[in-house]
Protein backbone atom coordinates (compact mmCIF):
# COMPACT_ATOMS: atom_id res chain seq x y z
CA UNK A 1 0.00 0.00 0.00
CA UNK A 2 1.12 3.62 -1.04
CA UNK A 3 1.48 5.18 2.42
CA UNK A 4 2.78 8.57 1.21
CA UNK A 5 -0.99 9.82 1.52
CA UNK A 6 -0.18 9.12 5.47
CA UNK A 7 2.15 11.89 5.82
CA UNK A 8 0.99 13.69 9.17
CA UNK A 9 3.00 16.84 7.95
CA UNK A 10 0.98 19.48 5.50
CA UNK A 11 3.23 20.26 2.69
CA UNK A 12 2.87 22.70 0.10
CA UNK A 13 1.09 22.03 -2.68
CA UNK A 14 3.92 21.70 -5.34
CA UNK A 15 5.90 19.29 -3.63
CA UNK A 16 2.97 16.36 -3.86
CA UNK A 17 3.25 13.67 -6.07
CA UNK A 18 0.03 13.56 -7.88
CA UNK A 19 -1.54 10.77 -5.87
CA UNK A 20 -1.20 13.10 -2.59
CA UNK A 21 -2.32 16.13 -4.86
CA UNK A 22 -5.47 14.17 -5.64
CA UNK A 23 -6.00 13.82 -1.83
CA UNK A 24 -5.28 17.49 -0.92
CA UNK A 25 -7.78 18.76 -3.53
CA UNK A 26 -10.84 15.96 -1.82
CA UNK A 27 -10.14 17.37 1.41
CA UNK A 28 -10.39 21.33 0.10
CA UNK A 29 -13.20 19.82 -2.24
CA UNK A 30 -15.17 18.52 0.58
CA UNK A 31 -14.67 20.97 3.03
CA UNK A 32 -15.85 23.53 0.68
CA UNK A 33 -18.99 21.62 -1.18
CA UNK A 34 -19.56 18.49 0.97
CA UNK A 35 -19.07 14.76 -0.69
CA UNK A 36 -22.17 14.89 -3.13
CA UNK A 37 -21.57 18.12 -4.61
CA UNK A 38 -18.07 17.07 -5.15
CA UNK A 39 -17.61 15.36 -8.94
CA UNK A 40 -14.83 13.06 -9.76
CA UNK A 41 -14.84 15.26 -13.02
CA UNK A 42 -14.12 18.44 -10.18
CA UNK A 43 -11.46 16.11 -8.51
CA UNK A 44 -9.33 15.15 -11.42
CA UNK A 45 -9.83 18.90 -13.11
CA UNK A 46 -8.91 20.87 -10.09
CA UNK A 47 -5.72 18.23 -8.89
CA UNK A 48 -4.43 18.59 -12.24
CA UNK A 49 -4.48 14.69 -12.51
CA UNK A 50 -3.95 13.49 -16.34
CA UNK A 51 -7.66 11.79 -17.01
CA UNK A 52 -6.00 8.59 -17.69
CA UNK A 53 -3.64 8.53 -14.10
CA UNK A 54 -7.37 8.97 -11.81
CA UNK A 55 -8.58 6.04 -11.65
CA UNK A 56 -4.63 3.99 -11.82
CA UNK A 57 -4.38 5.92 -8.43
CA UNK A 58 -7.33 5.18 -7.03
CA UNK A 59 -9.56 2.51 -8.87
CA UNK A 60 -12.46 2.68 -6.07
CA UNK A 61 -13.20 6.29 -7.76
CA UNK A 62 -14.21 8.85 -5.84
CA UNK A 63 -15.36 6.31 -2.28
CA UNK A 64 -11.55 5.10 -1.90
CA UNK A 65 -10.13 8.90 -2.70
CA UNK A 66 -12.90 9.82 0.07
CA UNK A 67 -11.76 7.63 2.27
CA UNK A 68 -7.47 8.35 2.01
CA UNK A 69 -9.14 11.64 2.64
CA UNK A 70 -10.93 11.77 5.39
CA UNK A 71 -8.23 8.88 7.14
CA UNK A 72 -5.46 11.65 5.87
CA UNK A 73 -6.89 14.74 7.72
CA UNK A 74 -7.59 12.42 10.99
CA UNK A 75 -4.18 11.40 11.29
CA UNK A 76 -3.02 15.10 10.31
CA UNK A 77 -4.98 16.67 12.60
CA UNK A 78 -4.08 14.27 15.42
CA UNK A 79 -0.63 14.89 14.88
CA UNK A 80 -1.60 18.54 15.14
CA UNK A 81 -3.04 18.07 18.54
CA UNK A 82 -0.32 16.15 20.05
CA UNK A 83 2.25 18.51 18.66
CA UNK A 84 0.46 21.66 20.49
CA UNK A 85 -0.51 19.62 24.01
CA UNK A 86 3.52 18.73 23.84
CA UNK A 87 3.94 22.52 23.24
CA UNK A 88 1.92 25.13 24.98
CA UNK A 89 1.62 26.00 28.29
CA UNK A 90 -1.57 25.02 29.07
CA UNK A 91 -4.23 22.94 27.53
CA UNK A 92 -6.36 25.72 27.26
CA UNK A 93 -4.03 27.39 25.51
CA UNK A 94 -3.72 24.23 23.04
CA UNK A 95 -7.27 23.89 22.61
CA UNK A 96 -7.53 27.79 21.43
CA UNK A 97 -4.97 27.43 18.61
CA UNK A 98 -7.47 25.29 16.59
CA UNK A 99 -9.95 27.52 17.46
CA UNK A 100 -8.35 30.23 15.92
CA UNK A 101 -7.73 27.76 13.08
CA UNK A 102 -10.88 27.65 12.44
CA UNK A 103 -11.96 31.31 12.90
CA UNK A 104 -9.19 32.15 10.17
CA UNK A 105 -10.50 29.05 7.90
CA UNK A 106 -13.69 30.04 8.10
CA UNK A 107 -13.01 33.82 7.77
CA UNK A 108 -11.16 33.44 4.72
CA UNK A 109 -13.63 30.92 2.84
CA UNK A 110 -16.16 33.45 3.29
CA UNK A 111 -17.60 30.84 5.84
CA UNK A 112 -17.36 28.14 3.29
CA UNK A 113 -14.41 25.85 4.45
CA UNK A 114 -15.88 23.78 7.77
CA UNK A 115 -14.77 20.78 8.91
CA UNK A 116 -13.02 18.41 6.59
CA UNK A 117 -14.74 15.73 8.33
CA UNK A 118 -18.07 16.42 9.76
CA UNK A 119 -19.78 17.45 6.15
CA UNK A 120 -18.25 14.39 4.51
CA UNK A 121 -19.56 12.16 7.59
CA UNK A 122 -23.22 13.42 7.75
CA UNK A 123 -23.67 13.23 3.96
CA UNK A 124 -22.17 9.62 3.46
CA UNK A 125 -23.36 7.63 6.76
CA UNK A 126 -26.40 6.10 5.68
CA UNK A 127 -24.82 4.71 2.25
CA UNK A 128 -21.14 4.02 2.46
CA UNK A 129 -20.47 2.75 5.45
CA UNK A 130 -16.61 2.32 4.68
CA UNK A 131 -16.91 5.77 4.68
CA UNK A 132 -18.32 6.16 8.00
CA UNK A 133 -15.95 4.01 9.84
CA UNK A 134 -13.16 6.30 7.90
CA UNK A 135 -15.30 9.37 9.30
CA UNK A 136 -15.48 7.88 12.92
CA UNK A 137 -11.91 6.67 12.86
CA UNK A 138 -11.25 10.32 12.30
CA UNK A 139 -13.13 11.12 14.87
CA UNK A 140 -11.95 8.83 17.74
CA UNK A 141 -8.27 9.61 16.85
CA UNK A 142 -8.90 13.46 17.73
CA UNK A 143 -10.38 12.68 21.09
CA UNK A 144 -7.47 10.27 21.99
CA UNK A 145 -4.86 12.86 21.35
CA UNK A 146 -7.11 15.47 23.60
CA UNK A 147 -7.55 12.53 25.81
CA UNK A 148 -3.61 12.45 25.88
CA UNK A 149 -2.53 15.60 25.69
CA UNK A 150 -5.14 16.61 28.90
CA UNK A 151 -3.20 13.47 30.94
CA UNK A 152 0.06 15.10 29.40
CA UNK A 153 -0.91 18.35 32.21
CA UNK A 154 -2.52 15.99 34.95
CA UNK A 155 -5.84 15.11 34.48
CA UNK A 156 -6.36 11.42 35.64
CA UNK A 157 -7.28 9.04 32.52
CA UNK A 158 -11.04 8.72 32.95
CA UNK A 159 -11.44 12.34 33.31
CA UNK A 160 -9.01 13.32 30.58
CA UNK A 161 -11.63 11.44 28.21
CA UNK A 162 -14.41 12.15 29.29
CA UNK A 163 -13.30 15.64 28.89
CA UNK A 164 -12.06 14.89 25.40
CA UNK A 165 -15.59 14.11 24.17
CA UNK A 166 -17.06 17.27 25.45
CA UNK A 167 -14.41 18.90 23.89
CA UNK A 168 -14.83 17.19 20.20
CA UNK A 169 -18.66 17.79 20.72
CA UNK A 170 -17.89 21.40 21.16
CA UNK A 171 -15.65 22.00 18.80
CA UNK A 172 -18.03 20.50 15.92
CA UNK A 173 -20.98 21.97 16.87
CA UNK A 174 -19.35 25.38 17.47
CA UNK A 175 -17.84 24.98 13.74
CA UNK A 176 -21.17 24.22 11.89
CA UNK A 177 -23.08 26.58 14.12
CA UNK A 178 -20.10 29.54 13.28
CA UNK A 179 -20.69 28.38 10.03
CA UNK A 180 -23.95 28.50 8.91
CA UNK A 181 -24.37 32.04 11.04
CA UNK A 182 -21.87 32.84 8.95
CA UNK A 183 -20.35 34.51 12.82
CA UNK A 184 -17.04 33.62 14.70
CA UNK A 185 -19.32 34.31 17.50
CA UNK A 186 -19.80 30.91 18.27
CA UNK A 187 -16.79 29.14 17.68
CA UNK A 188 -14.94 31.91 20.62
CA UNK A 189 -17.71 31.73 22.72
CA UNK A 190 -17.38 27.85 22.47
CA UNK A 191 -13.33 28.79 23.67
CA UNK A 192 -14.10 30.41 26.19
CA UNK A 193 -16.27 27.74 27.55
CA UNK A 194 -13.80 25.58 27.02
CA UNK A 195 -11.53 27.68 28.98
CA UNK A 196 -13.65 28.26 31.77
CA UNK A 197 -13.95 24.04 31.58
CA UNK A 198 -10.71 23.34 32.08
CA UNK A 199 -9.55 25.99 34.77
CA UNK A 200 -12.39 24.98 36.94
CA UNK A 201 -12.72 22.80 39.71
CA UNK A 202 -12.70 19.16 38.54
CA UNK A 203 -15.04 17.65 36.04
CA UNK A 204 -18.31 17.43 37.60
CA UNK A 205 -20.17 14.22 36.40
CA UNK A 206 -23.64 13.97 36.86
CA UNK A 207 -23.16 9.71 37.96
CA UNK A 208 -26.72 8.96 37.69
CA UNK A 209 -27.05 9.54 34.07
CA UNK A 210 -23.55 8.22 33.02
CA UNK A 211 -24.75 4.88 34.82
CA UNK A 212 -28.31 5.24 32.84
CA UNK A 213 -26.45 5.42 29.78
CA UNK A 214 -24.22 2.79 30.41
CA UNK A 215 -26.59 -0.14 30.93
CA UNK B 1 -48.82 32.27 1.89
CA UNK B 2 -50.04 28.87 3.01
CA UNK B 3 -49.21 28.79 6.21
CA UNK B 4 -50.36 25.22 7.77
CA UNK B 5 -46.75 23.83 7.20
CA UNK B 6 -45.70 26.33 9.68
CA UNK B 7 -48.00 24.99 12.43
CA UNK B 8 -45.48 24.19 15.80
CA UNK B 9 -47.19 20.71 16.31
CA UNK B 10 -46.14 17.56 15.02
CA UNK B 11 -49.45 15.77 13.77
CA UNK B 12 -50.22 12.21 12.32
CA UNK B 13 -48.92 11.97 8.45
CA UNK B 14 -52.49 11.14 7.67
CA UNK B 15 -54.30 14.50 8.85
CA UNK B 16 -51.21 16.50 6.40
CA UNK B 17 -52.65 18.31 3.24
CA UNK B 18 -50.27 17.45 0.30
CA UNK B 19 -48.08 20.06 0.44
CA UNK B 20 -47.77 19.20 4.22
CA UNK B 21 -46.77 15.90 3.62
CA UNK B 22 -44.01 16.72 0.81
CA UNK B 23 -42.81 18.94 4.10
CA UNK B 24 -42.71 16.72 6.20
CA UNK B 25 -41.29 13.78 3.82
CA UNK B 26 -38.85 16.27 3.08
CA UNK B 27 -37.60 16.33 6.63
CA UNK B 28 -37.36 12.68 7.41
CA UNK B 29 -35.18 12.22 4.08
CA UNK B 30 -33.19 14.99 4.59
CA UNK B 31 -32.57 13.72 8.19
CA UNK B 32 -31.63 10.33 7.15
CA UNK B 33 -29.84 11.35 3.77
CA UNK B 34 -28.84 14.47 3.23
CA UNK B 35 -30.18 17.63 0.69
CA UNK B 36 -27.80 15.94 -2.49
CA UNK B 37 -28.61 12.70 -1.93
CA UNK B 38 -32.31 13.34 -2.30
CA UNK B 39 -33.89 13.99 -5.14
CA UNK B 40 -36.81 15.44 -6.33
CA UNK B 41 -38.29 12.63 -7.25
CA UNK B 42 -37.61 10.74 -3.99
CA UNK B 43 -39.48 13.50 -2.46
CA UNK B 44 -42.68 13.38 -4.73
CA UNK B 45 -43.19 9.38 -4.67
CA UNK B 46 -42.19 9.12 -1.18
CA UNK B 47 -45.28 11.77 -0.21
CA UNK B 48 -47.67 10.05 -2.31
CA UNK B 49 -47.98 13.60 -3.93
CA UNK B 50 -48.81 13.44 -7.73
CA UNK B 51 -46.76 14.43 -10.21
CA UNK B 52 -48.63 17.47 -11.91
CA UNK B 53 -48.99 18.61 -8.35
CA UNK B 54 -46.05 18.94 -6.70
CA UNK B 55 -44.55 22.02 -8.86
CA UNK B 56 -48.30 23.55 -8.34
CA UNK B 57 -47.47 23.75 -4.57
CA UNK B 58 -43.42 23.97 -4.66
CA UNK B 59 -42.84 26.02 -7.87
CA UNK B 60 -39.53 26.74 -6.72
CA UNK B 61 -38.73 23.34 -6.64
CA UNK B 62 -36.67 21.25 -4.38
CA UNK B 63 -34.76 24.48 -2.99
CA UNK B 64 -38.42 26.55 -2.00
CA UNK B 65 -39.67 22.73 -0.16
CA UNK B 66 -36.07 22.70 1.21
CA UNK B 67 -36.10 25.71 2.68
CA UNK B 68 -39.76 25.33 4.07
CA UNK B 69 -39.12 22.13 5.69
CA UNK B 70 -35.78 23.70 7.45
CA UNK B 71 -37.97 26.29 8.45
CA UNK B 72 -40.84 24.46 9.90
CA UNK B 73 -38.01 22.66 11.38
CA UNK B 74 -36.93 25.93 12.84
CA UNK B 75 -40.30 26.50 14.50
CA UNK B 76 -41.32 23.19 15.79
CA UNK B 77 -38.26 22.72 17.84
CA UNK B 78 -37.88 25.68 19.10
CA UNK B 79 -41.98 25.34 20.13
CA UNK B 80 -40.82 22.42 21.74
CA UNK B 81 -37.95 23.88 23.13
CA UNK B 82 -40.51 26.30 25.12
CA UNK B 83 -42.80 23.98 26.23
CA UNK B 84 -40.03 21.87 27.38
CA UNK B 85 -38.63 24.49 29.94
CA UNK B 86 -42.47 25.91 30.88
CA UNK B 87 -43.19 22.39 32.44
CA UNK B 88 -39.89 20.59 33.17
CA UNK B 89 -38.43 21.12 36.99
CA UNK B 90 -35.04 21.98 35.80
CA UNK B 91 -33.36 23.70 33.11
CA UNK B 92 -31.42 20.49 32.81
CA UNK B 93 -34.47 17.50 32.97
CA UNK B 94 -35.61 20.04 29.94
CA UNK B 95 -32.28 19.82 27.98
CA UNK B 96 -32.53 16.50 28.65
CA UNK B 97 -35.51 15.29 27.10
CA UNK B 98 -34.11 16.36 23.96
CA UNK B 99 -30.66 13.76 24.43
CA UNK B 100 -33.24 11.58 25.02
CA UNK B 101 -35.67 11.95 21.93
CA UNK B 102 -31.69 11.76 20.05
CA UNK B 103 -30.44 8.90 21.33
CA UNK B 104 -34.08 7.04 20.47
CA UNK B 105 -33.91 8.99 17.03
CA UNK B 106 -30.25 7.61 16.05
CA UNK B 107 -30.97 3.72 17.80
CA UNK B 108 -34.29 3.36 15.88
CA UNK B 109 -33.09 4.49 12.94
CA UNK B 110 -29.73 2.41 12.60
CA UNK B 111 -27.61 5.95 13.35
CA UNK B 112 -29.32 7.69 10.50
CA UNK B 113 -31.59 10.41 11.48
CA UNK B 114 -29.10 13.18 12.84
CA UNK B 115 -30.48 16.89 13.38
CA UNK B 116 -32.85 18.00 9.96
CA UNK B 117 -30.70 21.28 10.21
CA UNK B 118 -27.21 20.20 10.11
CA UNK B 119 -26.86 17.93 7.59
CA UNK B 120 -28.50 20.17 5.16
CA UNK B 121 -26.68 23.26 6.10
CA UNK B 122 -23.54 22.04 6.04
CA UNK B 123 -24.19 20.80 2.29
CA UNK B 124 -26.40 24.21 0.97
CA UNK B 125 -23.96 26.83 2.55
CA UNK B 126 -21.72 27.50 -0.46
CA UNK B 127 -24.21 27.57 -3.44
CA UNK B 128 -27.77 28.23 -2.11
CA UNK B 129 -27.77 31.48 0.24
CA UNK B 130 -31.68 31.56 0.91
CA UNK B 131 -31.13 27.90 2.38
CA UNK B 132 -28.09 28.69 4.23
CA UNK B 133 -30.15 31.69 5.84
CA UNK B 134 -33.17 29.38 6.70
CA UNK B 135 -30.96 26.64 8.69
CA UNK B 136 -29.09 30.61 10.52
CA UNK B 137 -32.68 31.43 11.10
CA UNK B 138 -33.44 27.73 12.66
CA UNK B 139 -30.52 27.64 14.71
CA UNK B 140 -30.81 31.13 16.05
CA UNK B 141 -34.82 30.15 16.62
CA UNK B 142 -33.79 26.87 19.21
CA UNK B 143 -30.90 29.52 20.71
CA UNK B 144 -33.33 32.09 21.65
CA UNK B 145 -35.28 29.78 23.10
CA UNK B 146 -32.98 28.06 25.37
CA UNK B 147 -31.92 31.71 26.32
CA UNK B 148 -35.30 32.02 27.01
CA UNK B 149 -35.87 29.18 29.39
CA UNK B 150 -33.11 29.46 31.07
CA UNK B 151 -33.98 32.91 32.37
CA UNK B 152 -37.23 31.42 33.30
CA UNK B 153 -35.20 29.65 35.31
CA UNK B 154 -33.35 32.54 36.95
CA UNK B 155 -30.43 33.06 34.72
CA UNK B 156 -29.49 37.05 34.08
CA UNK B 157 -30.29 37.70 30.12
CA UNK B 158 -26.67 37.97 29.27
CA UNK B 159 -25.51 34.45 30.73
CA UNK B 160 -28.40 33.07 29.55
CA UNK B 161 -27.57 33.92 26.08
CA UNK B 162 -24.24 32.83 26.58
CA UNK B 163 -25.08 29.44 27.82
CA UNK B 164 -27.64 28.81 25.10
CA UNK B 165 -24.57 29.59 22.73
CA UNK B 166 -22.36 26.80 24.28
CA UNK B 167 -25.60 24.00 24.22
CA UNK B 168 -26.58 24.57 20.94
CA UNK B 169 -22.64 23.94 20.02
CA UNK B 170 -23.08 21.08 22.33
CA UNK B 171 -26.55 19.37 21.04
CA UNK B 172 -25.05 19.44 17.58
CA UNK B 173 -21.54 18.61 18.15
CA UNK B 174 -23.01 15.46 19.87
CA UNK B 175 -25.52 14.41 17.50
CA UNK B 176 -22.61 14.36 14.86
CA UNK B 177 -20.06 12.51 16.95
CA UNK B 178 -22.90 10.25 18.13
CA UNK B 179 -24.12 9.42 14.54
CA UNK B 180 -20.92 9.03 12.99
CA UNK B 181 -19.52 6.46 16.08
CA UNK B 182 -22.47 4.93 15.92
CA UNK B 183 -23.04 5.32 19.73
CA UNK B 184 -25.13 7.52 21.56
CA UNK B 185 -22.29 7.77 24.04
CA UNK B 186 -20.78 11.47 23.31
CA UNK B 187 -24.82 12.55 23.29
CA UNK B 188 -24.80 10.90 26.88
CA UNK B 189 -21.90 12.26 28.28
CA UNK B 190 -22.91 15.96 26.69
CA UNK B 191 -25.60 15.91 28.61
CA UNK B 192 -23.98 14.71 32.14
CA UNK B 193 -22.04 17.88 30.74
CA UNK B 194 -25.05 19.88 30.32
CA UNK B 195 -26.35 19.12 33.90
CA UNK B 196 -22.58 19.86 35.48
CA UNK B 197 -22.84 22.91 33.61
CA UNK B 198 -26.30 24.45 34.85
CA UNK B 199 -25.69 23.17 38.16
CA UNK B 200 -22.62 24.41 38.77
CA UNK B 201 -21.22 27.97 39.96
CA UNK B 202 -22.34 30.92 37.60
CA UNK B 203 -21.02 30.77 34.41
CA UNK B 204 -17.51 31.89 34.58
CA UNK B 205 -16.50 33.42 31.63
CA UNK B 206 -12.71 34.26 30.05
CA UNK B 207 -13.38 37.69 29.85
CA UNK B 208 -10.23 38.74 27.97
CA UNK B 209 -10.88 36.01 25.04
CA UNK B 210 -14.91 37.50 24.78
CA UNK B 211 -13.09 40.91 24.28
CA UNK B 212 -10.81 39.77 21.50
CA UNK B 213 -13.39 38.43 19.38
CA UNK B 214 -15.70 41.10 19.95
CA UNK B 215 -13.43 43.34 18.33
Amino acid sequence: MDMRGATPYIVGMTDLSPREQMIRTALTLFKHNGYHATTWRNLVEEAGTPWGSAYHYFPGGKVQLGIEAVTMAGREVAAQIKHQFATAASPTAALHVFIEMFAVSLETSGYRAGCPVATVALETTPETPQMAEACAAAFALWEAAMAEGLQHFGRPPEEAKRLAVILLALYEGALVVSRVSRSTAPLMQCAAHMGALLSGPAYAVDEKLMQSCEK
